[in-house]
């Protein structure tokens, strides 16, 4: 077990920015009394904030920054122009210590670019994925990574990105060997990419990694719940995510319609409302919420940027588990026996 | 216009086989009275299936073959073995001019290699696309392509693919200057692959070409009707079909469940029926059934394996549209404006 979780937060980002942020880390708070929290962001603002909030005032330190990353600033300018604002402070106290975890709901792009900076990989990380928690038929989630943090990949960082979502996958559901799978466009050995052949073999290659490696997947059986992990390049991650994204909304836009075409329709709807509602619970993306950057030397949670205060609470707690299961040291071990690994081929 | 429709019918592929493939014939022939058949099969089979179609029967002309290509023959395989097969011989058939399309719902992958080795690509168009249209919020359908032909393509392949598809669309919905845009992981200009970016110059520096290119587009907006065509690499349209069919059919699963958990959510099910058989309909792939390979000297569309005799009888449908709009002829039109332009662009 790692140390007791002190959460740097973020508290200008997202949609909702202060409101949604306090609320959050309160409901958090509610549920872990062992959390303490680093609030970045305007003093006046929080400390407003917080009088609703005694159980967390008491819990909080707030750090003032009066400079917000702009949810539309490209990834470049936001570093250039990222010193003093709440996000980057937030990182920084990961860096120096002061927090173990930070959360932020702004700018992707920047928070990425902003955490490789501050943070660096981890020995033995080439490149930070961009990891998130997909619902499945079963009652765990699927941790997939990268969703958009490496446009292009090679064989080792793909292999790079497996180990860190099996060690993702051990802390949150428990699974002493999680099932990793490689996405592809067929499951038969010749099929997609040169890269992806080549992570296969290398993935198939080494025993002594905490996963049961098991090939290639397609897109069409992300939720099945038949692999603990699916590992793919930023670019591809980010096509699905998206897919499923919109497909979801798609859905759901056309039932909607169809609920309101007839008055039949619409009492009917009303009836089946708890069917409905649990649809809706299954798919809010509140309840998975907590984009996690794997492979920085400190964790780095992203929220939605329209989450609400039970999203917030659920990327905290995401931020909390990583950071008290030692993700980092996790993620160190297995990368360590890669190496040693390909020395020992290579001195065959 | 081009010429009347004679539809080289592969009976023996896809999950159900001859009668399905009859069935499919016979509804597209009541809607159509001009539609004539070659039905490449076995003999005996077919004239016993044809039986019960009289109609279908006196537009219908049976040539033998007592050979299959494999449902899971890989492509390699498949077209060694191809010689005498139902498939080889209905895209045979347009090769000869005997038939002016073909349709099977047999293997993809060997109706695609097939295809490509007995047609050869038309003048101007390096590889093939498969292309299918999806459904949207709006009246008509998305075209997408390419949904798996080619695993890495370079810039001139997606702008050839750009073309077929505006072709396509313009042949199915009427549109004089269709809407394409090229899918990426965001609509910045610097997004994506620098194979991306070189595609979006080109059609955005080309104004002969009878579209109206709209740059990038994302995954989660393919069904929101702001497109007409979309473009991709196989790899990624692979990724993103698979991970739209996959979504529709969890929610799918997942609300069926909801509304079994409680009497009153089944008494529900059972008022809103009619509004859940909307979204059955408007979700069922029968409804957007066939898809084409684009590209070749000749129209092969593919139903789907699992399609139903609606699905058949609009993939036969697409084939005969696509013949009497005479797509391969504008598809080389526009090619050679590509062309003229590029030589254009040198002479500068």
């Amino acid at each position: 077990m790692g140390e007791t979780p002190r959460i740097a937060i973020d508290a200008m980002g997202g949609d909702h920015g202060i409101p949604v942020m306090l609320a959050g880390a309160d409901l958090a708070r509610s549920r872990r009394d062992d959390l303490r929290f680093l609030l970045f962001g305007d003093r006046e603002q929080l400390a407003d904030g917080l009088r609703a909030y005694p159980g967390l005032r008491a819990k909080s330190q707030i750090v003032h920054s009066d400079k917000i990353v702009a949810a539309d600033a490209k990834p470049s300018q936001a570093l250039r122009n990222a010193k003093g604002s709440s996000m980057r402070m937030a990182i920084d106290a990961v860096k120096a210590g002061e927090a173990s975890a930070a959360v932020s709901a702004g700018n992707t792009g920047a928070l990425m670019a902003i955490a490789k900076l501050a943070l660096r990989t981890l020995p033995g990380i080439d490149r930070p994925a961009l990891s998130a928690l997909l619902p499945t038929f079963e009652d765990t989630d699927v941790v997939m990574l990268d969703l958009g943090a490496n446009t292009e990949c090679d064989a080792s960082n793909l292999v790079q990105f497996a180990i860190m979502g099996a060690a993702y996958s051990r802390i949150m559901f428990g699974f002493p060997s999680p099932r990793v799978k490689l996405l592809n466009i067929g499951t038969e050995d010749g099929k997609g990419t040169s890269t992806l052949r080549a992570a296969a073999d290398i993935l198939k290659g080494t025993d002594t990694l905490q996963m049961d490696f098991q090939g290639f997947t397609e897109s069409d059986k992300i939720s099945h719940g038949d692999a603990d992990v699916i590992v793919t390049d930023g670019f591809s991650g980010n096509i699905a995510l998206k897919s499923i994204e919109g497909t979801a909304r798609f859905v759901a836009g056309v039932l909607k319609r169809s609920f309101k075409s007839s008055l039949r329709s619409k009492i009917g709807f009303l009836i089946s409302r708890p069917a409905t509602e649990m649809l809706r619970e299954h798919l809010d993306p509140n309840n998975h919420n907590g984009a996690v950057f794997l492979g920085l030397n400190g964790v780095v949670v992203k929220s939605h940027g329209g989450a609400n205060e039970v999203g917030v609470a659920n990327a905290i707690e995401v931020a909390a588990r990583l950071v008290e299961d030692a993700i980092l040291e996790r993620i160190g071990e297995q990368t360590g026996m890669i190496r040693e690994n390909h020395m020992a081929q290579a001195v065959k």
